[in-house]
């Protein structure tokens, strides 16, 4: 049975090529993941054993995708910066975004255990993705700024929010308290009702968290004469730094490298 | 903090909006399931409990997402018809993109169990996905054609070649004797050597799968003179049939119904 | 001197094929084109000599590009519409607007002597041109009955408009008095101050303008016996018709005939 | 009559905004201008008023379009620099492409008569057109270093081929001599065989065209002291430069500037 009769169908399928030195964007964002955070009663704010598996899952794809250079993450959100360099799938959008979303979700399923090992999986993770490209590498920094500036407002409103309702308070009048509220309002008012003081919180949740290729010196074996010898070695880290200013960039000078 | 300074990075996310009236056909493809399916000894050449996974996967998409108004697998393919009138998610391309593709891998992982209780997931599946849109109904029909033609070529091949193996033939030997056969030497070869009726071969394997919703009557109480209350309800069910012909689609008018 | 050095500068070329089977629709409009016609002191509201030079440039367009199978326009615009069969150019999107617009121009200043030999071109005209796809014939259908109804509510207003300006109004108490007016009003009031039948204006004003391909039975000699010897022979004309109903598309199936 | 009805036929005009920050170059290019040169008998290998009509032609749109910071043009190709700044027309890809064609073959038969007072345009010139991209000067350099080979590679291949006719030898004959040649053998050629230097031809013929925005001084009134006022006064010139080294560049620094 020839199958050239019906082949024209093949016809309507669009190239969909990014165009090359262009560094690629793809950012997965949890898709109705206030209710699954709520289904598996994650902690508020900030559940760090849910962070901590996103993290997991984010180096699973810097490993497994070798063109990545530098992944952030903050909440339910990652973002993988793609070098402009890479070639991988013929820079084809949809095998990016599809692969991308896919390899992600399935190492969500299978490293829940390692993370939530008392609690059963109730609703299936579902995460959706999307690319955005940008000419420059200022501009990447640009982009990882604005994600980072908005894990610093989202984080500080949201300590605020919940521990007036730890502290009694409905999640309507804690609202109500914070509206127009400037960012030292909010640092006050955790330090004077709370002792809280918001900059000794933990750093994966004030900066998110930075997933990239570190490069370390380390010992494979001892040669005759009793000297290490050494290699130099790959691996893919997590951190949770500061990547608005230009320290973290001047010491890793590697990772957004223009042509 | 405020974040606009950044934002203008916004401006770099491009609209991507399907055009109307088109039917979508999200088509996901399994990543590199060659080696999946050695690594979890899936029998050859067909598994019919990966089949029944992939059929069970998508019947949570088509019953999660309410625009899917059929979908046909084959293998560790699936493609998935939307409405032409959907307007889920703005008919944006990545966004229904990305959900398919992470919504069927995030069942796929959970659902292994079920179907592979002996075996655990050594590796990640991975499903890569791509939109493909189609302006009329006729091309739709079309279409499934392809994939069904497609399953049969591919499944009476593969019957062929893994019988050869499975009598002692080497892959490279099995190859070379179902060079240049056509369908009717593939059966008689089948026939004759292995006692093999590939028409009697289950209907899973050589018309692959289809997804839909069937209405059916269902009594949903007695009423007070002691007459049933029925009620028409609506299921996702899966069945093998010829999509070839029009005989399934003039019993089911309702699938496929163009503006 | 070889070139291969800079070649990489072609891989930023996009490829912008449209999709198969779906009818092309290019409508090029008139660039400031309220400031061309007070330039070259266009009859108002509507300037016979500049609607049959567009007129004339659009048969050249039809003469030229064999694919457009109609062509409708109205005021400065003009819509060709290519049939869905189409491969010319590849159906490349920019090679097709391209090529259209530049046509059209071209036509444009050629013929402006034919149609205005007292006048001197003074500004450049220039057309903007945009590309919509239609996947069926029902659309295309209502895109025209769209740009027709147009035609008309427009050329209703104008003609309104501008013979109360002609009667010592100014511009701005001509759109009071027919703020908020319906259709019946504005025949009213046309005929009652002006006793002008609207209905028996030209149809080119009320209807706009169809392009098209006709055929014709033409004697080509006499035979032997003296016999007319006939051909059918294809013909661009123009025609001021209603295209909302059914009457000329039944007339003229071959126009527009789905695959 | 409400248009109401038919409205939804503007739902499938699709966007197709450029992104922010990429230099657009449109590129247009003479269509079937082999036979257009022929009929209109242009010198070979290079006809001068053909390329003064083309410059003048790219300096007018210059002037109109100021978002156009630099144009180079060889032969009946033109490419048009647009700032990776610009806002025009919303960066709508079919808006600049097809009013930056048509208001080039406006200007081309406008102008026709000014630069051939003794032919009459016999054919209709059309010019197609396309958009690409480049996310960053360097490729923009490149870009125009690729045209400006290209022009150098034709300009002499074409100048051997045209003086090896002009001679006697038939087109094909000249083809044959020239097959395999370097770029130094084609100079050899024209200086043995025509007593031609290469390198004296006209910088027109052998670099291609530049237009861009020049600044000058000029004396604009003398004050009452009798001293010169200046002013600084913005012009589109047209000149013919090599524009692969750093030399023009580096005097114009204010043409391709980077954000």
């Amino acid at each position: 049975m020839a199958n050239s009769k019906y082949e024209y169908v093949k016809k309507f399928e669009m190239e969909d090529k990014l165009p090359p030195c262009n560094w690629i964007i793809v950012r997965i964002d949890g898709w109705h993941f206030h209710g699954f955070s709520d289904t598996h009663e994650f902690d508020k704010p900030n559940d760090e054993n849910a962070l901590n598996l996103m993290n997991s899952c984010a180096v699973s794809m810097a490993e497994h995708f070798t063109d990545i250079v530098f992944a952030y993450g903050v909440s339910d959100e990652y973002s993988f910066i793609w070098s402009e360099r890479s070639q991988s799938y013929g820079r084809r959008a949809s095998k990016i975004l599809s692969l991308c979303v896919s390899y992600f979700t399935s190492m969500y399923v299978i490293k829940w255990k390692d993370f939530f090992p008392q609690k059963d999986l109730k609703k299936p993770p579902c995460f959706d993705g999307r690319i955005v490209l940008y000419p420059r590498v200022k501009m990447v920094r640009d982009y990882l700024c604005w994600r980072q500036v908005d894990c610093h407002i989202n984080n500080q409103y949201n300590t605020c929010c919940w521990m007036l309702i730890k502290s009694g308070k409905s999640e309507k009048e804690a609202q109500e308290l914070l509206k127009g509220t400037l960012a030292k309002d909010k640092n006050e008012l955790l330090f004077q009702q709370f002792g809280i003081n918001y900059n000794e919180l933990p750093d994966i949740f004030r900066k998110g968290s930075c997933v990239y290729k570190d490069y370390a010196e380390e010992t494979v074996k001892v040669d005759t004469c009793g000297n290490p010898v050494k290699r130099r070695r790959e691996r893919v880290v997590v951190g949770h730094f500061d990547i608005i200013g230009d320290g973290f960039w001047d010491e890793h000078p590697y990772i957004l490298k223009e042509d």
